[in-house]
This record gives structure tokens, C-alpha cells and sequence, in this order.
């Protein structure tokens, strides 16, 4: 097998050792062993990495999170991922080169955070060379008849600008980037996701809690609706107290709330998208008697 | 590693650089990785593609529905299942050639559907050979101790005549092919599964409802139990107004039902089994008032 | 590739063609396959078999069976195993060579049995070389940022004594071993888990039942709580009648309950860790009347 270093990283002209695959498919079918199996056929020196196949149902931004927060840890790879409920219309099929990686999905924002994570499109392609799919093309399962099959033959050394005709980079679908920013004393920001754990990961770098003056081992003021608490920012969850709610920075340096041995989500009814302020904690004014 | 290409392929002394792995073992114990230690002690150069292991417990027809409609999508492999509700009985262990590749299971109907559909049976073998077995055999977990282990066996090259005692292919046990005909302009069948998108797969191909007359574009009529509802035959669900419940050809050729951004078999009511039928949407005749 | 015997198997210098895989971080998310990551830069030549990533999150004691369970069914290897609720606190971080093969993880329990069942520890560092890791290391996330990357260069061929400081054998945090006795005529013992089937593993072996004069056919008393029940102990759960609770000695050498076609854990209302004694049924003393 090749060393992970010694192929050529141009978009023109390249080999990949490994292909990341990103879906919605669930693993109740055979749907994703139908994808692999394209790698097989095609590039059978290639592994296939997986990254989850459990995106909810139709998700794009959750599955463009889950990509862009692996993605950087993964080797130079082909990555493909298909989120795709506009299967089979006219959203367009794409391969972007960004970093030393390949990415390859539909054109609805899905890639968009994880190319601009890999540090921006360098040249993007639309897929049209059907010479590369499998026939007959299913409808609604682009990615055994198309994305893996072209992801394969890039992985496997053709050119990415032999896998269709380039467009511009600047016409690819992105999705708005979550909001975060800090105004008038406050870091505001959404919930990105819940993990197993029930972690409730936020927007809001952990820099911008710097801005604020919050330092490890202070209280901040966490708002979420009309509801407010105080809670302590930690190095870790595991520094809180058994049941205390901690905020502390992620394994993605972004700000999150967490139970130690405890569900936040469920506990603080935190879904994905709710709107989050983080502030400073002041003193308590004395109340007047 | 081996080109996929580079082995003789006939089923008496051949190599293979795929395993593929169906059963109902859950994704939650160490099951699943004990088989693959199998192949990775006894052929080290073989990789496994998982197919599913999420099959219901002790469902064969559901496992035989996936294996069938995944393992053409596969290089030519050792195609190993094991959903196996009589292990440890009287129920045969057995090795199918058909097309370029072997399958593995027990002989309770679950292979028959993809042996089928790679060509049908060319050779087949009871497992008899103990010693390419994991000794001591456990009474409940042959996937461990027999099936893997002479599967990678089967990889590594050992000729399927050596695994076991040849039996003829007419005694295998065959699963009751699903329910599927065209009389009287309906074309009758069951439901095959229900997807993570709660897509309704029938068993009725594409081809029976063109024998009707319906064509893209046109209603058709979909009956179930007492009730009755017209819906389009599209291209794809992704083509249906969201929420509308639509008929279209999936990705293995058959009819299915659909709700775009929705889940039809929720909403239907349609578990698998369900008897279906399909007939072309006639002008309504006016009531006489 | 190289061969799985090729390699020198010494605890002080040698390499892995294989990277075992256990953890709770669930598949909903990209954790594994950013720890997957490491390996594919680190160690391109060795592959990862994913054990399960399914634990019940911080479920020490049921990561520490599975793995023990599972780890004597595979190559030598590198084990990797991450249950981990104190993440980013005082616990250690430990590499174990054991057998032929290195135990990664945190040092709290979690390896114990696994190292006992490949033959006891032999040496132990903890995990201090930094140059190893990914920097910056985050709080929460250590298979990401060490026991991967550490794992991956011990397959790469990195010696134990590199990647840390040795410390006593003696020391390492020991899971106590799971409840099981013989006395009084009663095998004592305790629920270790329950599978996907709803089969109840005792931590009785079949040894020990065998001590009470229970041999295959006989019926046995099963006592939980203040219930009560006899059932058949048989070769194998499929030689029940259906919807029969019988005891049978499972694939790792157990007394497990179940029930042919049925779940046995729910029906009996047995969960993890719950107590249990078995012992031989004798005639039924005729009631005086």
C-alpha cells in the first residue's frame, strides 16, 4: 500500500489512499455496502473511512457540521457525503478541490463548511462525465450510482477535471454559517448539536468567551429564552460536580454545556438551532429590604 | 494487495480479496468483531465490507431481501450471513458458488434469494470439514466458530469442495420468492421493507406497472386492505410536492411509496408483508344527481 | 501488506498489522472516525476493527466485559478501549502489554480484564510522552488527541518504554472481578449483560454448574430475588421450545437465560448486575393432604 505521503496533491492530477463517506442511509440496509462496493470495483488499493451514516434524515446542516468538524482529522482523502433530499431534481452534483482533499457531494451547502474548513475551494467541477456512473443511473441513489463511483475513479488517479465540466466556485451553494458574535457584553450563538452524551455544543468559540473576560474558573451567565442560570466555566464536564451544569470548551474549541454523568440537553430542553447568550456573572446587587 | 481482477475465479480453487458480512448480531457487543478476527488471523490480505448487522433478530426474510439487493453492488466476494434463529439444531451449514462468488450461511432460505439473483446455484457444499473450525464450537455462535472462520478460509484459497461434503443444489432450502403478479389490470404484490426514510419498497418491479400502462407522470391507484388512495408515478420522491404521497421506481428497480419529506410507511400504515395493489387511474364517471 | 505472524512480538520493540477499537462515543456522531484518523496518518499499513462504539455512556464495568470478551478472538494487536468519565482529570493514561498484544486506555478499570484474559500484565507505562499526541491536546477528547495517535505509533513500531514512563504492574486500577461463587449448593453469581436477543448473561460459567451435579437435560432452579423458576438446561437456547426460558451455556462459556424466538431479559425483568442462584432441582416431597 502507498504511503499516505507519496501521492502527488494537485486537483489535476493525483491518488488518494483513503475515501471518507458521510450519509444519511442509516445501517438498517445495504446501502452503504453498495457505496463501498463502488470503491472496491474501482479503487481497491483505497480504504473507505467511515464518518456516521446516521445524519438525521434530510439534515443538511447537521451533516455539514459532522463533516466539518471531522474532516481535519482525517488524512488527505476523497470525502464524500450525500445529505440529499433534492435527489434526482435539479440540484447539481459536485467535486471541489480544497486543501490537499477532494470533496464530492450534491450542490446544497452540505460541503460548504467542511471545504471552508479545509481552507477554501480551489477548483470545482460539476459531475457530467456519465461515463464514470454506474448504469442504469437510479433516481433517488446518487450515491452508489454516482458520488461513489466518481469519488472512486479520483481516489484511484483521474482528474478531477475529467470528472466534469469546471464552474465557478463562487456559484456553490453555501449554507449561512451559524450565528455567533459578540455585542454589547454578551456572546450570542446557537445550539450546533447534541451529542450521545447529551452535550449541548454552542457556536460560540471559546475565544469569544475570552473576549468577554470569562476565564476558566468563572461563572458565566448563560440566557435561553426567558430562562437564565449561572453556571461554572471548567477545563472539562468531568470537573464539575456530579449533577452540576458546567460550560467548558469542546473537543472542537467551540463552547459547550454539559452534566457531569448527566443529560444537559434533556435536563436544560436545549435542541439543535435554539438561540444561546453567554455573559459575564457580576456580583449580586444586595436586593433593598 | 491483489488486483481485484487477478484471481481465477471458478469455485473449485480461487482466492478472494473481499468478505462481505450480513447478521443480526446488533452493533452493541463485541459479536460482530470476534467474526472479523477470523478473517484478519486466518486471511490477513482479505478485507470485509459489512453489509448490515441490524437485520431483526431472527428475521430471515428481511436478511435475505438485503443480501439480495446488495451483493451485486459487491466485487466478486465470500458473501457470509448469518440470521440464524436454528443455530445449534438440525439446520444444515452450508457454501453456495453462484456467479463469481461464494455464500456462506445457514441452509434456512436466507442465502437463496441472492444466490438467485447472482445466477443461481453452481456448486454447493454442507460445512463438514471441522478443521477449519474454531474449536471448542459454541452451541450458539457459529458465525464465530464456523461460518468466518471458513469463509477466510474460502479467501485465502482453500477449494470450496474442501470445506465440506458436495450436496445437490436442488436441496437447498428456498424462501417463498415474494408475492408478486400481474391479472384482471392489477399488478399485486407485498410490501419488501420499510427504509430509514419510511419509503415503502413493494415487490412489484417497475416493469409490471409499465405492463399495465401507466407511465411517468400518470395517477395510479394503490390499493391496501379497504382502503384506497391515486397517487402520481414520478421519477423520484424529491419530485412530489412535499408532504404528497407518490409512487416511484427505486433504486432496485422496484415500485415504491413515498411522502417527500416524509415518512409513507408511518402515514400508511404499511408494515412489511402488507398485501398491495397497483391499477391505472381511470376518469372518474360522474354521479347522477 | 505484511503477514499477521511476521511481525516480532515483544513488548519492547515491535509492530501491529491491526488497531482494535472500543468506546462509548456512540455512531450519531464523526468521533470514531476522527480517531480512525490517527491511525490512517500514523500507521497507514494497520487496519482498525471496530469493536463496538455502543457502550452505555461512562459504563466502565460494561466496556471492561465486552472487550475481555472480545479481544482473545482477534490478532495480536493493539487494543484500544475508551470508557472514559473522567476524561481531562487525574486518572492516568496507560499502555499495557498483555500476551501478545498492547492494551491502550484510561487506567481506570476499564483494561483489567482484558489484560487478565490475555495472560496479565507484563509491562506498564503511562502515557506521559507528549511528542506523541495531537496537539493542542483538548480536555474532553483523548482518544482523539492521545490514545489514538499513541496507539497508531506502537502499530507503527514505536517501543512500549517510548511512549511513557513505566510504572508497577501492581498499580493499575482493578475492576472487581464480577460476583461468582459456589457454596451451599447454590452457583452464586450475578447478570453480566444482556444482548441484542434478550439473552441474559450469567457470570456463572458452566463449570460451575457443573460442580452442583446439573449436567445437559437435567432441569436447574434459577432464584432471583424472591422469584423462583425451573427450567431445562440445554445445549442451546434454540432447543427450547418456543417461548420456553431456558439456560444454556453461551459462546464465552456462561449460564445464560433465554428464550427460543422470544427476550428473555424482559420477561424476567433482569437487568445488568442483578443477583442470581442457580441450583439442581430435586423431586417435588409430596404435600401431606
Amino acid at each position: 500500500m502507498r504511503g499516505a505521503d507519496s501521492a502527488v496533491r494537485s486537483p489535476f492530477v493525483t491518488a488518494y489512499n483513503y475515501v471518507s463517506f458521510l450519509t444519511d442511509y442509516g445501517l438498517e440496509d445495504g446501502f452503504v455496502a453498495a457505496c463501498h462496493g463502488a470503491v472496491a470495483r474501482i479503487a481497491p488499493a483505497a480504504q473507505v473511512i467511515d464518518i456516521t451514516h446516521l445524519v438525521p434524515p434530510g439534515d443538511v446542516r447537521r451533516g455539514a457540521a459532522v463533516l466539518a468538524q471531522t474532516v481535519g482529522y482525517l488524512p488527505p482523502a476523497v470525502h464524500v457525503a450525500v445529505v440529499d433530499p433534492g435527489v434526482g431534481t435539479v440540484r447539481r452534483a459536485i467535486a471541489v478541490a480544497a486543501g490537499e482533499s477532494i470533496v464530492v457531494g450534491p450542490d446544497n451547502g452540505l460541503l460548504s463548511w467542511a471545504v471552508a474548513g479545509l481552507g477554501g475551494a480551489r477548483l470545482a467541477v460539476q459531475l457530467t462525465n456519465g461515463e464514470l456512473w454506474l448504469h442504469p443511473v437510479s433516481a433517488t441513489f446518487h450515491g452508489r450510482d454516482i458520488f461513489m463511483p466518481v469519488a472512486a475513479h479520483l481516489a484511484a488517479g483521474t482528474k478531477l477535471t475529467d470528472v466534469g465540466d469546471e464552474i465557478s466556485t463562487d456559484e456553490l451553494v453555501e449554507l449561512p454559517a451559524p450565528t455567533s458574535r459578540v455585542h454589547d457584553g454578551e456572546a450570542e450563538g446557537e445550539v450546533m448539536s447534541v451529542d450521545r452524551f447529551g452535550n449541548v455544543q454552542l457556536s460560540i468559540p471559546a475565544a469569544d468567551v475570552g473576549l468577554l473576560g470569562i476565564g476558566i474558573g468563572s461563572p458565566v451567565v448563560v440566557r435561553c429564552g426567558r430562562r437564565q442560570l449561572t453556571v461554572p466555566y471548567l477545563d472539562t464536564f468531568a470537573a464539575g460536580a456530579p449533577g452540576e451544569i458546567v460550560a467548558f470548551t469542546d473537543s472542537a474549541g467551540l463552547i459547550s454545556l454539559a452534566i457531569n454523568a448527566g443529560d444537559a440537553a434533556q435536563q436544560l430542553g436545549l435542541p439543535p438551532g435554539a438561540h444561546v447568550r453567554l455573559s459575564q456573572a457580576h456580583t449580586a446587587t444586595a436586593r433593598p429590604h
